[in-house]
């Protein structure tokens, strides 16, 4: 028909400019959708998506479609959860950087799906722990809950049952965990890394809740749980908490008194790093702290009531850290005896706030001051290197993050005489020569840490 | 000059042709170039190097070009190093199962380039250690080396500082370690967790020779340092190593007396898992050890002596068991009477051997056995979840290193009331009903294990 329009010589002219043109078009349309899957500009939607479907379909052929499902047993918050002990305005003026949205999405939920028609329940209250805890310790003196006057400690974390979303981020749960043993092997501390989720209503950041009761309850010999986020690492390998500070005390976490209880303000105190002991009190306030955690109706109520009653707090599902200056500030009376809000070192820091300057700690201090000059633990909010990544932030996370760990690394790697090439390096170099004598030139800097006697796992 | 030679309408015709074949031609090149880093078929050349090599332009503009390295630290064998205690038939029948290739292919070399005119140096012999050591525990009475006649342990292990070539290769390396973190909390042993390549030209399998050197110097408290591969997973929490077996010994390795002092077979011994004393005996075995690890020319020579020498070897550079092998079988009155080579329980095994049987051992056996029956150790020697993936070897693999470590895993968690929904699963569920009185449930089948004072890191 073609040919009869145009006539014959300008058909062929028609066909063979439409056959180039839907070469053409086929290359161009190949072309965006594999760019899609790869750059992925925001323009096309979902592109982070696409690219880790593509990787899925191609690498893991038997795996399951539609994405990892999200992170649990990680806390997960974009928080400003951290003032600086000396430089609050410094923090009020990074607050902006912190992407709350980012703190919405991607809470670590576990894909199970509880019945919404059963109530929530967190077994049988126990009423007498202290005193069955007493007479178990009275029984078994080989597990004592204090050595040379030091408590037992266990300290807790984990990550999810499934690999991270995105390719690098169990890279960083490794890492992390290296760091967190490191710092336990120096300091004679247990540690249990979770990678259960106990309860499908308490998924998320409300997942440690469980966690925490049962390793409680399932270890009397342990006097202090240290629970601590994955996204927390260790900066200084000296520094030996003050247990003797604590001793009438049985919550200990960084915060300050006037945010919580005056200014009832969602960031007054951190839940990412913090010592409980093991007693009635705690599994008091475990049962407190847990009822605005079970997924859905409940959550979504909670966070509204939140949100309204916490100052500066965005509007999304309650979390466990509001939850938790929310019952501070509202009881007051019945918790705030036995609560310590440190600011005195950083059990806790916001990352933002000096990962820029560990160079100049370097050149000016020296580990054990877990304070701003060197703080004890460097917790890096907001960066989720686990999900998927979202933004320019990511690639700053990263970098703080290998910079933070090599920070630790290099305070462990000295005692043998080595030290990482720079902050942002892998390798290593030595920095003390070897000797005929090694035992000679140990550091004397340091004192030798106290021994502590094992948990008792009965496995 | 077109135009004269074709005329002015030819001339448009041509260049009209001409733009829409370099639309063509752009078009198709810059399809073949994203597919080949998408999709990688063979014929593309390094196809799984050019889609790291797009990712890491795209989402990490900052790092280092070139590829990932290679693993170090990782113990890289495609093995078939151990015989089944009562099934070396099996074994054999399925030695080809074994992908040789895949060992001689990425064994972990980090991209350091030592100085070949450099002769290779391990530092100045130390000839007095066993006195310097004793001297310095008798000054640090609170870090013996013997508690409650048991010896104190390091458990050592590591992996790259890199993250793997293969997206899922961290997240296994994760779960090996918190497999290794739940048997040496509970058994009273300390970790080290080695990302650090502390000689350049002892790179890949040959790492851990400078590690354990270091760290048997590091720590003088330490009475046995343990090595365990990060691809080797603790299949039996109960099981005790049967340290008073071994007060006569220094060497302790799975493997047969006859399988290396009279056949010279390479896999007469396996070197992922083993017990080495601290004292001059084992520094002066690093020493004949290590000279056929530095990479390049010594090593490539090294690897065809040991081929032509040790039984059943094929042709690749030296590696560190291979060497063991060689060592022992041609200097027996050297070392020999210090070296056990245990049979009697899986202080290693090969995973193929035994992994579909798990079911079997849940139904018939119990934790504590550590042989054939409820394995200690189950080594995926092979596997390499961290290398990029070679065949489909990787998904069996995979499948089964899942299976181990929740076979693990269920031993812990049973202690606290749960289990894994199945060897397959992430998810756990509740088998222990909850109680007012914890502490009258407790497992009595099992003792409560040793306390051990901790390690002496002065950091």
């Amino acid at each position: 028909m073609i040919e009869r329009c145009l006539g014959a010589q300008r058909s062929r002219k028609f066909h063979r400019a439409l056959r180039q043109c839907k070469v053409t078009a086929l290359c161009l349309v190949l072309t965006v959708v594999v760019l899609r899957g790869i750059i992925g500009a925001g323009e096309f939607g979902t592109p982070e998506k696409d690219f880790y479907e593509i990787r899925n379909r191609l690498y893991f052929p038997s795996r399951k479609r539609g994405g990892d499902p999200h992170r649990v047993l990680e806390e997960r918050r974009a928080t400003s959860s951290s003032f600086a002990t000396h430089d609050r305005n410094h923090y009020k003026n990074n607050y902006d950087e912190f992407n709350v949205k980012m703190f919405m999405e991607d809470n670590g939920e576990d894909d199970e799906k509880p019945d919404p028609n059963e109530p929530y329940s967190r077994g049988p209250k126990i009423s007498n722990w202290d005193a069955q805890r007493a007479q178990w310790l009275n029984e078994n003196p080989d597990f004592a809950n204090f050595i040379n006057k030091k408590p037992r400690v266990l300290l807790v974390t984990g990550s999810s049952p499934k690999a991270c979303e995105n390719p690098v981020g169990d890279h960083y749960l490794l890492k992390s965990i290296k760091n967190k043993i490191d710092y336990c092997r120096v300091h004679g501390l247990e540690i249990f890394y979770s990678t259960a989720l106990l309860d499908a209503e308490m998924a998320g950041f409300w997942a440690k809740l469980p966690l925490i009761r049962n390793l409680l309850l399932g270890h009397p010999e342990v006097e202090f749980l240290w629970w601590m986020d994955s996204d927390a690492m260790f900066t200084d390998m000296t520094f030996e908490v003050p247990w003797e500070r604590y001793k009438d005390y049985n919550l200990v976490m960084h915060g300050w008194n006037e945010m919580v209880y005056d200014q009832k303000n969602w960031i007054g105190l951190n839940t990412g790093s913090f010592l409980l002991r093991n007693c009635q009190w705690s599994l008091d306030i475990l049962d407190a702290w847990a009822p605005m955690g079970p997924k859905g109706k409940v959550r979504d109520d909670a966070g509204k009531k939140l949100t309204k009653e916490l100052k500066d707090r965005p509007a999304f599902e309650a979390d466990d850290q509001s939850a938790m200056v929310y019952s501070l500030a509202t009881e007051r009376d019945k918790w705030g005896d036995k609560v310590y809000l440190e600011s005195e070192y950083y059990l806790h820091v916001n990352w933002a706030i000096l990962v820029d300057r560990y160079e100049e700690m370097i050149e000016k201090y020296r580990p054990g001051l877990g304070d701003h000059r060197w703080p004890l633990v460097t917790h890096f909010v907001g960066c989720k290197p686990c999900a998927k990544f979202g933004d320019n932030l990511a690639e700053r996370c990263l970098r703080q993050m290998d910079r933070a760990f090599t920070f630790g690394d290099n305070q462990i790697l000295r005692t043998y005489g080595f030290t990482h090439k720079s902050l942002a390096s892998g390798r290593v170099k030595r920095v003390r020569n070897e000797t005929r004598n090694p035992l000679e030139v140990k550091d004397k800097n340091f004192k030798p840490v106290q021994s502590q006697a094992r948990t008792m796992d009965t496995v």
